[in-house]
């Protein structure tokens, strides 16, 4: 899955925690400890599958008896009444991870299946669909993993890792050209430089200044053909702002390089996902 | 904000890692570390504010110089152009931490504010919203207080703090009174037990093994209408499944209880809150 | 067990961390790393086993080969030169083990074997032995676990797990009805309510306030008497303090259903356990 | 009090999150968030204090704004109706923190009490009372500290700072001389040697192999008055085995240098202190 | 700074730890807590200044009262006898935080003082100083904060922000022109491609293929001037291997953007700094 | 290998999350993920070898799957060209532990060759080389262990496991005898104490106050030689200062017991070792 296992397993411990602080009474109540059961995660709805690793790994964590006897993969576009896995093990464990291993899959399997509708819009143009660092404090590799799932590209992943002049930035450093000569007199030679432009003046100023990569933040569809035209492929282009899927496709078919959505990580809906015994 | 602090610190460090494992480099190369500058947290669109002071402490995380100079309540109604709260400090902590704090209070007042459109609805019935399990790994009671500030009740924190009898509890033990027996007599002296029913004869029978709460689980109308008629007070009813902004209120309208909406939790949108400096 | 495993290897590594810092500068020095050794844990005085299967876990979290050949459960009532359970693997690993091993046994043993006591003295009344929140600081889990060993049944675990109103919190509140009503105002739909009261007007009080169970705290025997027949089996009752092994049988001949002692974890002896090389 | 400020305030904090995971849900319901109260801790038997630095810290980590009014130093002798110390602050913080605070200053206080009865026994002769390593995991410096209050005085924390041969290590070396010598011929130079000795041929034979301490173990008095006699002051002794309050005395007075006492952290009685507002 | 504050103090955390796991049992036999004193940190022979900061933060990590009383900047040039800075507090806590603090403040003054010495040696040239991934595991941060102290320039953090090609992956991609064709498919838009090159040949593959830079593996100079010539500019050039300080400046001299040298973390020696009393 | 296994884990972990805070972005873009290769660690000099276990640990904790086929023993002296280990496993795992892997075993196995450098200069004396506290922080035990290998003995591991009085103990206890008498009260039955002098009246007054070892603090040679003779054996000597390879062996020849040389840790050479794939 290409995601860091030692912070995928403090999450899956930490939430394991708040769910089972203190053990299932209930379950430890009534469900005799050698019972054994096989259980489906189940489609209810249209989705892409994200996260099934994962979900599955919740179960191992509680249980590592827990085996999973068959899978889809992520990315898979599942239909109501898909089985997404089987699983089988004691009943009692199924019971305790359930909820946890559900609520990773059904936020990642949101995420996924918004963004493949967002891809999809713009299935044709040059432009790739970015996310952003708006994600759940605490869940960013695994919400950039759902978008690369869905069809996205990762924007970038942190503050550290690449430079990206916004306008407080410039209005501080004075102006683009100031700003564009700070960044690259501070920038280690593998670091790229970004900046923001919000007309065609400071798309060109942008340019000159020897920018890596040009955001056209906010712009109307007109002006952005127009940055289109302006840089003609020199440096890529990225738009963001005012992006969503009733809009997504006029903007891609200016020609830009990059669409970022921040919806894509801020406001999804968990896919409807269900456990059920069999 | 009756909030454990230490896991709050936990959850914003991690955050803060995510976003800045190694500095936020434009920054540090444009930004004059002296300048000072002040900055407001600003309402976009109609919504209730929940988690500004879990947002400060992100701020202040970053750089404890950095003050708050006034600020709303969590629970107040904002509309757009709004200011919620206002900052100063170095210009420098400001950039660094505004992500992050808004991933926190965007989140948290989109669950309030889905919260209160609920709880809106029912205004004037018996009925009271409950939160779900169903929530953001890491983010549990972070989420449950969202749901107390938009007037929610919180259900059960975990598995561990009340007895809730699911139908494959039941069927494993081999039916309500048996499941209702064994959890009796396991039940601490502390816990109270409720359990699902899916029909009048379910009520009943629930009713007759002695239970806390009754679960009503993703019944008709008629029925619910019904099981409030054949309880008549003697324990509290939770109706679930099935429940959204159009079904609600006719739902509270049939004298239940509780109500419990998965939805606060796994398919809230994030609110529309910025941060500008002045 | 249904002991978190998370927790308890936390305190594991912990106890290891402090015994064992730097090595075992002895065993290294003598020990050759190639000695294979079997070894048993043996019974040095009359008493109720608990814990073996964490004594065997530091065991194998010092090194997971060391194996386990026998082993009797945790709930046996041992007598002097009983074999608790046999082991075998590097001697060298045993000698570092064997303290620590020995410090949780012997401690968790100790409350199992206290528990029993009372729990014998009260056999054949409807009282059952329950313990406190009087625990060792990081062990209240295994601690617990232990009186549930000894067979008697757990309070609540913490101060978030169920309402408990105390003297103070009554005069805070300005009396047992208003307390009650504050309480069951904020309660979440899953808590229980229980309050103190020291004398029968206070029963009465709390009886008709709601209230789901009743602490008799302190009271004399002819009071309890006094209060077990006017509730009359409508809540539960729980006596607190003055509690020993000569006056428990007496208190729990008085109809109550709930006697709470904090000596079970705040003042009983390590049992007698040895491991032996053989 | 020289004891590790971040391990303590790793055990303060698993203790809180053991009593207090989500808040202290019946004094949140009842106690109003503004209302200040002051409070003693107050001796309710004889005993010598202990820890009362912890307790104080327990309720600074809960609110910082307690504060102490005045307090007893770690060793004061107390009577029932003493005022340990005296503290002020929100009633709702000290309510949440005063079982965590009572159980940690119990206990330690129980050692302290414990070892001073042992110390009092000893006295004018020239034995001083040692501790062993039979303590609690999690809070080896806590107790080993209580000691020290107690007027004990510390053996080696763990099994890394120093050597302690026993009896397996000297079966496996084949005898205390080829013991003592592989001992000698790995310890670093800081390192000092203490073997086990069961009779006088053996005290002989661990004196000509140069320990530099000896441990005689389990000895009967008239053995261990020769061996007093026969290594004459050329290397401390220490006596381990059979020593409670009422054989003590007479082994101290066989002229040993050292007495250690399981007893004193594995089965001490919790000194009886409550917390009472004012 | 620019550190990370958090891992900083989790690794002055670390190293208290080794080096008072249990207190400093000399100072704490000898010298009365009372007692206050001035010290200085003291150069002992040339070089360049680097974490006193973090020397700083040490002492005040044991004992929040030491106070810096007055400094030099970190990058200041020193010689034998210059007072780096002064501080006063607890004797005590100076003589506990000592030899963790030189153990800090010797080691980055080391890399400080070579960085310095390779960057005096191409003064006047265009080619800037880089480190290598070859740093101290735990310390990557802290020795290339000292790197920049000393002149140099960082490069790339960590294998996961910026993509740099080497003889392995090329050889696994089948040549240069594939590797960078699955590299520029697979990046994010923020991320820069560096290509190893060890010949003429390789230099024009890497250039007609797209990277952003190109690494001169082990050439001899005479190819480094022919590298300069061919790529004249279009993208920068980095040297690599067979530097040390009497080759470096000829390198430098051929004009090339980059020069980075594996020795400024993995050989330097430790700056002779003390703490003196006065 | 007698290294404290959590503690190790924890350090590889640290250094993991360094180097590959998000994957190994060239590797994953290049390298097909099934693709398996063999490699070797080779020497590319002279040297000793340390830390091979340690540097196969990076890897299995990368991928448990990569596994060792052959490997040398620590303190293997090697040459250039000499194959040291070879593994075999994912070219992916080997390729992501690849740098981190060496910067554990080039640091460790340059101070094992430095160590036996000064080791074979004292051969056929009776003096032992000695490491100190000047150890990297975070890396104590590890270097330790490099000494080891290299045939060094360990000095103290930390201040608080041996009484080490200094300089300024003395100057603050007023004087060798009330330095050693204070120390002497308070210590522990299982500490040892050395006490510095910088002159023979001071190595008389240290002898005479009991102390149990006497370090030679940057005596000429004439004067160590004197203080050997004085002390004829009654306890061990260190000499400590002015030692490099030019002048241990005329220091060793003195007839001291111990040499103790901080450069062992603060000032060595990383060994030339690379990891090449076949």
């Amino acid at each position: 899955m290409d995601i860091n296992e030692k912070k995928l397993d403090n999450l899956i411990a930490l939430a394991l925690e708040e769910d089972l602080p203190a053990g299932d009474i209930t379950t430890e109540a009534i469900v005799p400890a050698s019972l054994e059961a096989s259980a489906v995660f189940l489609g209810k709805e249209e989705g892409v599958l994200a996260g099934l690793e994962i979900a599955i790994r919740v179960l191992a964590t509680v249980d590592k008896e827990v085996k999973l006897t068959e899978a889809r993969q992520d990315g898979y576009q599942f239909s109501p009444g898909d089985i997404l896995a089987q699983i089988s093990g004691r009943a009692n464990s199924i019971l305790k991870a359930e909820r946890t291993a559900l609520n990773f899959l059904q936020r990642l399997s949101g995420i996924a299946t918004l963004t493949r509708a967002f891809v999809e819009e713009v299935r044709g143009t040059r432009a790739a669909i970015l996310d952003t660092r708006k994600t759940t404090p605490g869940w960013r590799e695994l919400e950039k993993y759902a978008v690369r799932i869905g069809g996205g590209k990762n924007h970038r992943l942190s503050l550290s890792d690449m430079m990206l002049i916004k306008d407080n930035h410039i209005r501080i450093a004075g102006g683009i050209t100031p700003a564009l000569e700070k960044a690259k007199e501070k920038a280690s030679p593998g670091v790229k430089i970004e900046i923001e432009a919000t007309n065609l003046q400071e798309v060109k100023e942008a340019l000159e200044g020897g920018a890596d990569l040009i955001m056209l933040d906010n712009m109307e569809l007109e002006m952005i053909k127009m940055a289109v035209e302006l840089v003609s492929g020199r440096v890529p282009l990225e738009v963001s702002g005012k992006v969503n899927l009733d809009t997504v496709r006029e903007i891609a078919l200016t020609g830009v390089d990059f669409i970022s959505v921040g919806a894509l990580t801020h406001s999804f809906r968990s896919a409807d996902i269900s456990l059920e015994f069999i």
